[in-house]
C-alpha cells in the first residue's frame, strides 16, 4: 500500500521539498519526495521492529511544495512560510528533501516558534563551510548558516566522516556520540536533520555525494530510535535521496523505511 | 566456465521456472534462471569454502520450463508435473525462480511423494496472507497456500523481517532460529525454499521487493551449510532474483554463488 | 505543469490501468500510467499543432484502478465495471495501459452501451492469436477475443508489421489504410485502441516488444488527427508504454504528448 | 583521438560552462562539456561532409569555467567576464553548455562588443517567458531576457515546436525559415545559439526536456552549414546536452559531431 | 519463440564469435551473439516483408566459439578453422560478431575455398587504416588486412560516412551505390560483411562507435534484399552489436530482425 | 575539487593505464583512471582518518598512457618503459588500472631497479593460472607471470577467496594474514598491487568479476594503512575499477577514496 497517500489529516505533517539547485557534484535530490512515496508501495505499514502499524499513527502527507529552481532565496521563503504555518498550529513538520539547503528554510520557521531549540544533525558531511564556490547559500554551508541563527552551541552532529580542513575546528566542537546527545538536549525542543548520506553507500548509493565508510541501516535506525524516544522532537527532515542515481531503487526503499520507522517512533505511544 | 551448462545427467536437477505474473511491486523474476546461468561464467567451479569442485558433483541442468503468463494455474500445473517426474525417479529437484509462487507447484508434487515432509522457508517476507489484492494465488500468499496442504506445524521460517499485521500471529508460531530447526526437522525429509530477498539489499538489490535490514552473504551461506549438512534435503528452490533491477550484475553473481555452494553442500561427501 | 493532475471534472475520463501480468517478453507496462503523468510535467499545455490549450479541454484524470496481478479475470472485471460507469454517464473513457489486454475489459463495457460499434486498432502486432502459450487471455490474443464479442468485420487494423503465420489470413481481412477507415466507419460510434509500439522503436523504445520498422511520431499524430476529427469516437485507449525499458525517459514523453494531442483532438471544437 | 584536447591556441575558443541550476524538469546539463570532450574520442578529425580536417582548423579548447550552483547571477558574471576577454581579443567564443541560461551571460558580453548584432536561436522551445516559477533568470526565460538587451527584432528562431500560450504572440514575430534568415541577417555580425533539443529525441534523447517531433541530424547539420557559410558569425553556443539521461552515449556523440562540423564550417576556407 | 535455438541441422550455419579485444572506444561486442539469440524471443518466425517463415528455412545455430581475449591471433585461428570446416562442406557460414576483426578470420577461410570472391562491406567506418594505435590487427584495420589477401579491387563498400584522412583515397576507390554493386559482382561468389553501425544511432545505439547520420532500418533491409536476392552469397557476417550500451534492448531486436530477414532472403525460394 | 588535477610535480606519480583487452567476463576497466579522477571531485582533499590533507602531499598526476588494444605485448612494453623512467628518477609509481595485467608491465620495470623486491597482492582472485583460454598473458595469469620473474617466495597474497582447483596448491603457499606480512617483508622494498575486487561487491560492484563475500571498505583501508605505514613501499597500483558497471558511481568514489588515503599514507610524515 502507498502509505504516504493514505492520510488526510494528522499531527505529523509530511511535506515534500523537491529542490536541488545548489547540488555541486550530482543533482537529482529534487526527485526524492516522489520516490519515497512510490517506494512506500513496496513496504508494509506494519513495523516489526516497533510492533506498531503506520495506520494507527496520527500523520498526513501534504504533498509537495512547488519550488522555483535557480536562486535559492525564493524557494527558502516558500519553505519558511509553509513550515511556519504547520508549527503555528502546534503540528510537527516532517519535510522530505530535496537537497540539504531546504533545512535552512525549515529552521528559519522553527527557531521563531521554539525557544531553546536544539538541532541534531546526522550526516556524512559537516556542511559547515562559510562559502562554497562563492555562494553563501549551498548544501555545503547549510549548517553554518543555521548556526548563525541559533548558535553553534545549540547544534550537535552525528556520523560526520568528511570535512574540508577549514571545517575541522568547528566540527570538533559539535561532533558527538548519540548517547551524549540525549543528556545534552534533555527536555529542550529538538529538530532532527537527517541527511541520508550518513549511511554507507553500499546500502544508500542514491545520493549526490556518497562517502564510503558510513553506518549501516540498522545503526541508523537504532540511533534514530534512541533520539526520537528520549527527546522532545518538534520537527524532523530527511534529505538528499537522489533516486535516479540508484537504478536498483533500493535507496528509495531505504528512505521510505526510515520515514516509516520515524513516523511511528515520533508518535506518542 | 558456464558451470550450469556442463552436466547432462545427475541426481540433483536444476530446473528453471521463468514466471513472475503475480509480482506486485516490480516484475522481472522471470529473467532469474537465465541470469544465474550467465553469471556462473564469472565464477570458478571450485569452492574454497568447501574445498570441493562442482565438476565432481552429481547434478544436471534441465533448462527452463516454458510457462504461460497470466493466470498462474496452468503454470503451476506444468511445474507440478515436471517436479513430480523428477522426484518419482528419486532425484532431487533444484528449481530456480521466477517468483516465489513457483514453490507452490513444486510442493504440490513433493508432498505427494514424501510423508512427513518439513519445509524450511528463508525469506524477508512471511508470505502468509490469505488473499492479496483479491487473489488466492500470489507471491504474497504462497506459504499460506502451502500450509493448507501440509499444515503450519510442518513449516519453519528464517530471516523474516516484514509482515502485514494480519500475518503476525501465524508468523510468531513458525519463525525460528536455524539451530532450533535442525532439532525440529531431525531426520524428516526436508524441502528448502530460499527467497534471496532474505539478503540485505546492499548485496542483493536485484529483487522485486527489497527490504532493508537483511542478513549478509556470509550469514546466508553459513545458515544454508548448517541446514544442508545436517538434514535430509529432498528438494530446494532459490527464487526472486530479478536481474535487470541490478544493472551491476552483482545480484546474479550472488545467486549463482549461492547455487554453487548449495549444489556442493547438498551432495553426499 | 502536471496537466493530468489539474482537472477534477470532465467529459473525457483518463483512467490508469496498471496491469501487465500476461506480458511475455518483457513486463513493465504496469508503470505506464504513472510515467505518463510524470512526463506531462515536461510538456506545455498548449499544442502548437492544434493551436489549442489543454486547459480549455473538458477532461479529468480519475487516477489509477487498483488491479490484482496474476489471473487476469478479476482485473478485467474491475476494468469492465469502471468503464461501464463512465460510459453509462455519457462520458468518454480514455484508459491508459498497462498491457494491451486491458482493452478487452474496456470493450466488454463499451460494446454493451453502443450499438454498431467499430474498433480501430493501431499496433505493430496483430494480436489475433487464438491461444498464446496455452492461455486464452493474453496481450497476444486480445483482438481475437474482442472479435468474438463484436465480429471481425467491425474491426480495422493500422500499422501492423508483425504476425504469426496463423494470424496472416485474419489480418489480411482487416488491415487497412487510414483513409479507407474513415469511409468504413462513417458515422458509427468508434473505439480507438492505440498500442504505442506502432511507433518505430527509435522514438519509442520503452515498450515490451519493440518491432523495428515502425511509423514516425509525426505520422502517428497525423493518423490520429484524421481519425479523431472525422469520426465519432466514444472511447480511446493508449497502451504498452513500459517506461523503465527506456531510461532516457523519451518514451514516456512521447506517450504524454500523444495523450495531450488526443485529448484536444477528441474535444468538440 | 580526443580532438578537443589537441589544440592550445586558436581563433575559435571552446569554453565549457557546466551549469544547470535552473533546469526544471531534469537536471544534468552540467555534465555536457565533459561528455562532448569524451565523445570526441570516438570520432575522426576528418569530416567527409566538408572534406576537411579539424587538425587544420584554428581553434582551441580553453577547458571549463568553474561556476557556482544556486543563484545564477554569480555564474552569469563569470561567464560574461570570460567571454568578454575572448571577444575583446577578436576571437570567436564557442561556449558549450550547460543549460540554456548560459547564453545570457555570453550575450551580455558580446552585445557590448558588436553593434547591430543579430541572434539566431535554434531550439525546440521558445524560451520567451517573462517569469518561470517566479524566477526572472531561467532556461525558460533566457531569450526574453536577451531580447530586453538587444530587442526582439534582432532575434530569429528556428525549429521551435513548443510554446506556452503566453509565448505564442512573441514567437510568431520571430519564428522563421532558415532561408529567410540569411537575407535578414545579411552582413551583420551574428551569434548562433543552438539548443540541441531542436533535434528529434530519437537521435538526441539526452536532454532535460525532450520534445517529440523534431528535426533529423542531417537537417540540423544542413541548416547550420547554410548559416555558418553565409553569415558573419562572431560567436556560437551549443547547449542542453545532459549526457547521463542517455545511457547509450549517442547524444554525446551527436553533440561532438555537431561541434566538429561547426568548428570546420566556422573557419574561413 | 527463440528461433535461433530451434534448428539442429541446416545449410546456413549461424556461429557466434564473442570477441572484442581490439575495440577502442567502448567494448561489449562480445555479448552480441547471446543478445541476438535472446532478442529473437520477441520476434515472430514469420516475415511479413517476405511472406515466408523462418521455420521453413534450412539453417542451424552452431552456438558460440570459445575465443580467448587479448592477442587476437589465437582467436582468429580458431575462427578460420571453424569457418573452413563449414565452407568445406558446401555450407554457408553466417557468423555473428563480436567486433569487426572477426571478419578477417572468416575471410582467411573463405578466400581459400572460393576463387574470384567479391566482398561487399556495409559499415559506417571504412576500416582501411594500415595501423591503429600501433596494432596491425584491429577493428579499424580489418578491411585493409582483408584487401591484402584479396586485393582492393575485389571489395566494395556501402554506407561509409567516417574516414580518417589517410583512408580517403582508398575509400574513394571502393565506395559504391548498391545498384552498381550488383553489376560489379555479377555471378561471382560474394561474402557480405555487415557492420550494424551503418544504421543511424537512433535505431541502433548499441554499438561501440555510433556515427550520427546513418541509414534507416528500412533502407538497410532493402539494400540487403537487393544484394541477397541478386547475388551468389557464400557467406555473410553481422557484427558490432554491443547490447549493453543500449539498455532499452532495441538494438538487439534490430540485429535479430536483420538476421531473420537475411536467413530467409539467403535461402533459395 | 578535482584533486588529481591539481599537482604538476611530485614524488608519487599517478599514471593512468586504460587497458582491458584480456578481460574475460566483462570489460570496462579501461575507463577506470578517468572515473577515479572525476570521482575525486566529490571528495574533500582532507582525510579525517589521517588528519592530513592531500594538498600537502608530494604527488602528481601524469595523466594516462595511450595504450593499444588487442595483443597485450605492445601495451606492456609502453607500461614498462614509462614506469622505468619514473623509478629511475627515484620516484614512486602509482599506476591506476585498467585490468590487472598492467601490473606485469609495471613489475617488469620495478624488479630491474630494486633488489630483493617483495610483492603484496590484495585481490579476490589468485590470478595464478599458467594459461587462461590458451593465453599466457591474461588478467587471470598475471601473478603467475610475475612469479616467474621474481619467484613465488617473494609474493604474498591477501584476501583471495576464489581459486581454480589448479591454483589451490600455489595459493596455499603464499596466502597470508596482513600482520604476518609486515614481518615477512621487513625492510625490503615492497610493491603493492591492489585489485579492488578484494572489496565486497556491496560496496564495490563496478568491477569485471565481482566475488561475493569480500572485505569491507573499512577493513581494506586499515589493511592498507598497516602495510603502507610499516613497510618501505616503492610502488603501488590500484586496478580493476570498471566504472560503467556501477551506474550509481559509488565504485568510482570508493576507488578515489582508496587512492586519496594511500597517497597520504605513502607520504613520509
Amino acid at each position: 500500500m502507498h502509505y504516504l497517500a493514505s492520510k488526510h489529516t494528522g499531527t505529523i505533517c509530511i511535506l515534500g521539498m523537491p529542490f536541488d539547485s545548489t547540488a555541486t557534484y550530482r543533482p537529482g535530490a529534487r526527485f526524492g519526495p516522489m520516490a519515497i512515496r512510490e517506494a512506500s508501495h513496496s513496504l508494509e505499514t506494519f513495523s516489526p521492529m516497533q510492533e506498531a502499524d503506520l495506520e494507527d499513527i496520527d500523520f498526513m502527507d501534504m504533498g509537495d511544495l512547488e519550488l522555483p529552481f535557480g536562486n535559492p532565496e525564493p524557494a527558502l521563503a516558500i519553505i519558511e512560510h509553509s513550515v511556519s504555518k504547520i508549527v503555528s498550529q502546534g503540528r510537527i513538520p516532517f519535510p522530505l528533501g530535496g537537497e540539504h539547503l531546504i533545512s535552512l528554510g525549515c529552521l528559519r520557521a522553527i527557531t521563531k516558534e521554539y525557544q531553546g531549540l536544539k538541532i541534531i544533525h546526522l550526516d556524512a558531511h559537516a556542511d559547515l563551510r562559510d562559502m562554497y564556490l562563492g555562494q553563501k547559500l549551498s548544501h555545503a554551508t547549510v549548517i553554518r548558516r543555521i548556526s548563525e541563527i541559533i548558535g553553534l552551541e545549540s547544534i550537535r552532529q552525528i556520523g560526520i566522516r568528511s570535512f574540508a580542513r577549514e571545517e575541522r575546528p568547528l566540527a570538533n566542537e559539535i561532533l558527538a556520540e548519540p548517547e551524549k546527545i540525549i543528556d545534552w538536549a534533555s527536555s529542550s525542543p529538538c529538530y532532527i536533520s537527517c541527511d541520508l548520506d550518513i549511511l554507507d553507500p553500499s546500502i544508500f548509493p542514491g545520493t549526490g555525494t556518497p562517502e564510503p565508510g558510513g553506518i549501516s541501516f540498522q545503526q541508523l535506525i537504532e540511533t534514530l530510535f534512541e533520539i526520537l524516544r528520549n527527546l522532545r522532537v518538534v520537527g524532523m527532515d530527511v534529505v538528499e535521496l537522489a533516486p535516479q542515481l540508484d537504478p536498483s531503487g533500493v535507496s528509495s526503499v531505504v528512505a521510505a523505511k526510515v520515514v516509516r520507522e520515524c513516523l511511528i517512533a515520533l508518535s506518542p505511544s
